[in-house]
């Protein structure tokens, strides 16, 4: 059966074929932020990114939690790209009625997010829609515009993360299996789900490093990630270790869960995806202890692959896409 | 019967009080656009403006209008304060399934209004949601930060505006009388709805006059701006004409509607209203010809009124509200 609408990689695909007319911009459509010169010495750095009741809270999560997550998306992509967000607009969607309890929690829960990621909330908009809405835009200033992008890995480098993977695909889970599996004894894998935080400080961080090539977070999942990082730089990526989170690994071994697809085939964990040439890894992971080696980027056309066994098993650009 | 849900109002209410924590910013959370200074020199200007198919899109709009008048939602608001929007970012919301079509007409709609007012598309982000969402956020630069804000009108000032009114309010009775009103005859009327301009030329010509004290756009009706300029400039207004539209006078006399409660009480029609002291009117109008003068800034506590056959009728901060 032929399938009837675009994914999201095609409507994007629509889009930028019709945006992409003027003179080129500092990084491209298919980064983590936006960038736009204002003079010849300053350059504005913009994110936007849209939190979906439907499909961006499961249940068990609060309003406040949804608040704080909303932040924590926006506050990553500038995690991933070294630049300190410094003001956020909200643009804030509720289906009707509205309840003053819920509009404190929406309101203290981005309140207190933004102050943790050093942002202030300096405006928004509010319109009544079906979903719940939280577009958090994320504003922030680069003099020179060099800032890293996902397409710079260059064979020989380092492929890097700033932590473990599967926390949040196992959080889910168990939220999602409601009272089967147990939340009290994976209780830091719920709170990854409900309580994320963005890698501010490490990203800020690699990026007074000058080492980092290339950076993405890891909100789609690490194998998306890792294939962005690959196709946009026109290298292969070889994986030679997949960062399961000692929890991660628990949890899957008691519910004989594949422990490695849970942590490349994830979403929604603000961890960072980097690459960084062989000889600056160990200075740079003085800065960021959190550092840790996952592969090795290699020539070629795009692709990730996995060692495992002495074989390379294939690591598909799967993750969480809209619209499929 | 109590009702469950706050307003558009008292949940913005909530949202100040936890947001306006820290040092004043140049523009309060009551204005149209959003300010952040960067350095000493510079000053970021943000807005972002969500439409939403459900309550924004009447039948009978196309995708590409719809992602027209989002564009003209949010440049208008920069018209509002004098300040040239340059770049744009869109968070687009779109439930499934998406077909091509769509996503072009969209695609076009956004960048062809983008280019008409100056502005760059640089980005942005994609997700399905249950209703269409458009969320424009524009951004744009003062060196000054000195930006017109709503509540300056001072005692004295003329009050003018830069069109006339009812156009959009008539056109959506049209639209949503299907066949029963002639969409011939009042063929402008349904144009001001499906395809709104922004006053950007005027807004900057406006601006430059350095005569403004106050100012605001009409995307929530014109009684509505009146009573937002009078309450936050704690001033009285007195309404000595209300400008409606040749047009609207016709379609209201052969359909017996108030012409005069189509021209204040309508909405998502994007002039600007605003005051300039009294001696300074005419020179503004050769600037702007468009410009009309209709009422006078009076010493008071925030109240609009209207003179009609030597009565004063108050007018009500009466518009589009979401969640009542």
């Amino acid at each position: 059966m032929k399938r009837k609408g675009l994914s999201e990689r095609e409507i994007i695909a629509v889009l930028r074929t019709h945006f992409e007319s003027g003179p080129r911009l500092p990084l491209g459509f298919d980064d983590d932020v936006a960038i736009y010169p204002f003079g010849k010495t300053q350059h504005v750095v913009v994110k936007t990114d849209m939190l979906v009741g439907t499909t961006d809270v499961p249940a068990g999560m609060t309003f406040g939690q949804a608040a704080r997550k909303a932040v924590v998306a926006t506050v990553s992509d500038f995690a991933a790209k070294g630049i300190q967000p410094r003001a956020l607009m909200i643009a804030l969607g509720m289906p009707p009625p509205v309840l003053l309890k819920t509009a404190k929690e929406i309101a203290r829960g981005l309140e207190t997010s933004a102050r943790e990621y050093g942002c202030r909330i300096i405006g928004g908009d509010t319109s009544e829609t079906k979903d719940l809405i939280i577009d958090c835009i994320g504003i922030g200033l680069s003099a020179s515009g060099n800032i890293i992008p996902r397409n710079g890995a260059k064979p020989g480098d380092v492929v890097a993360v700033t932590g473990d993977f599967g926390k949040t695909t196992a959080g889910l889970k168990i939220l999602l299996s409601k009272s089967k599996m147990s939340r009290r004894k994976y209780s830091r894998l719920v709170n990854a789900v409900l309580h994320p935080t963005a890698k501010l400080r490490d990203g800020l961080r690699l990026a007074k490093t000058g080492s980092v090539h290339s950076s993405i977070d890891s909100s789609d999942g690490l194998a998306w990630s890792l294939s962005e990082i690959a196709r946009l730089s026109r290298a292969n990526i070889v994986v030679e270790r997949v960062p399961i989170a000692k929890d991660v690994a628990e949890f899957a071994k008691e519910y004989r869960l594949n422990a490695e697809k849970l942590a490349l085939y994830g979403g929604e964990e603000y961890e960072l995806v980097l690459t960084v040439p062989r000889n600056r890894f160990e200075s740079a992971k003085r800065r960021v202890p959190s550092l840790r080696k996952i592969g090795r980027v290699e020539e070629g056309v795009g692709r990730v692959v996995l060692v495992k066994n002495n074989h390379l098993i294939p690591v598909h650009p799967q993750g969480y896409q809209h619209f499929v």
